[in-house]
């Protein structure tokens, strides 16, 4: 077993808006002792996510935040140091949430072992992982497919945009890409292959973005909410659907952006246009699990879906790294190589 | 056949705003005449209802409105004076759409023969009609049935939401109806039977609805939109349906509230809660009228469903009868008994 001690990042304050370094705090502590059932992991790779600020609390999550003064929560790869559970063997390469530490233990339940073989193990907190199982379960569980139609993604050029705009690809959609700056688009139309793509920091977004939907919108992925998705309904068509799986903003009652209301002309697009609108859990869907890899892992293996993953080497830097995600500019899924 | 000829009531001119009087024109013409293959329809019962309005163009509809010069579109039950139709023979009841007139001519196809013996003739119209289909259609194939969660209707004292709200009842949800002024609160609570009435137009309308709502909400059927759905969504539960069912008034895209943009807060609500807000087109669903009256029909003639009708007698009034749907006065379904 290694001897360097257990590193965890806690949760040392809840943020009051933007995450800071100060809000973590690295601590070393003993290894874990696995009892009869479970198993000793040792994180291999951590994940860094945007969604991982609202799990610290004070954010637009209704879900209850973590603990303060536990180890930061999310996703991770681990190997099976140590089993004392006969569903899995000392070796194994598992993924699994056990968050920015070195070792945790699990009685199992919330392991999903991987297959190195099938695609590299960083795929599994990607594009293999929840980030694509996000993009797949929205795109075919709630979006009805319409090959032919016209299916608008935000954020195009992010994790969960760039596979869904891929995927409406290979389902024979026309698909139109927003995201912003000339390297993301450049990226979008070079890299991904989007029929169209709009630059929502430019002047004549409006313009550019009403040029791209000659024929209007018939299915809409939308990963920033807000401005964006006030932009993109007028050009709804009848039976339009979104869906919505980002928003950028945590909206109070009270605390409601100081422009004309947006709302009630939705209401009445949904209404004559017969739209929906629809949000989803991806905890609903994990036992989609074998169904997504089974069609989505060949067209990453293929080369036929594209991913982009930047790694770092360092434990003590994924604070630091984690705060770039807040500043737009990283152009990949972030990952600390670590142990 | 009947010698007085044959009235219509034209659209004249399309309305500016709220539809005046001077919008129709009676005419009288001759009678026409089928052909191998029509049958000649004599209305008897003509319905006036507030969707006519959008027909009648320059509205909130995105369907092309009615051509000027014709008679006023709308549903009707006319009784086949002559046929040369296999399908149909003289005396046969029917359900139709033949508007503001005496007589009209059809194929046959958009016909559905009524049986007078299972109700009155008037329910065609009404709670066995395109109004019931709608309560229905929306109710069973737009929002999941949830015995025991909290069931919000507004405008519960209409004639699709009193349909609703008694439905509701009957799936076993726990029923919350909204309505304007006491006469229809006490409607909704006396001959309804809903759970708790709550009555927009008090000045305690938001704090009446918060103590209506102590378990939150998980179905919004919405007959009003606009701040009626800015009211009702922030008690959204998980997993929250609403359907979308009318609009109280036709914003473009310029002519938004000016107020506080409402639509960033739902879209963190559908987001974080897991929503769906949904519109259908009643269009899609004709062929659920056997359904829909194999399971309603019996809950109407044994008095489960109730309902409520207004009848003129007079041709000329229609107009002016149309005219007072959009004051809020009337609460009934308003049928012309004709002929």
């Amino acid at each position: 077993m290694a001897s360097h001690p257990n590193r965890r990042i806690l949760l040392a304050t809840r943020p009051d808006g933007r995450a800071r370094q100060s809000d973590f705090e690295l601590v070393e502590t003993a290894i874990p002792a696995p009892k009869e059932g479970e198993v000793l992991l040792r994180n291999t790779l951590i994940s860094m996510d945007p969604y991982q600020r609202n799990l610290m609390g004070n954010g637009s999550s209704e879900l209850p935040p973590m603990e303060l003064g536990t180890p930061m929560s999310g996703p991770t790869v681990a190997i099976v140091e140590e089993s004392h559970n006969p569903d899995f063997a000392k070796g194994d390469y598992v993924q699994t949430w056990t968050g920015w530490q070195d070792y945790a233990i699990s009685d199992g339940s919330d392991l999903r072992t991987l297959d190195p073989g099938m695609a590299p193990l960083s795929t599994a907190l990607g594009v293999l992982g929840h980030t694509g199982l996000t993009a797949w379960v929205g795109m075919t569980k709630y979006l009805d497919d319409m090959p032919g139609g016209t299916f608008v993604v935000s954020a195009a050029a992010g994790s969960v945009g760039s596979m869904v705009a891929q995927m409406a690809k290979l389902r024979d959609h026309r698909v139109v890409g927003i995201a912003g700056g000339a390297r993301k688009i450049a990226y979008l139309r070079d890299e991904i292959g989007v029929d169209a793509a709009v630059d929502y920091k430019a002047d004549d977004f409006e313009a550019q973005l009403a040029r791209a939907l000659p024929d209007g919108v018939d299915r809409f992925f939308d990963n920033v909410g807000d401005y964006m998705f006030e932009a993109v309904m007028p050009h709804f068509n009848l039976n339009a659907q979104a869906v919505i799986c980002g928003t950028i903003a945590g909206y109070s009652d009270t605390g409601l952006p100081d422009r004309r209301d947006h709302l009630p002309r939705l209401l009445n697009l949904i209404l004559y246009r017969f739209i929906q609108v629809r949000g989803f859990s991806i905890l609903d869907h994990l036992d989609s699990y074998p169904a997504f890899l089974e069609e989505v892992a060949p067209w990453v293996t293929a080369g036929r879906i594209k991913y982009r993953e930047e790694f770092i080497e360092d434990f003590e830097r994924i604070p630091e790294t984690f705060l770039t995600l807040f500043e737009g500019g990283n152009t990949g899924k972030l990952i600390a190589r670590v142990g």
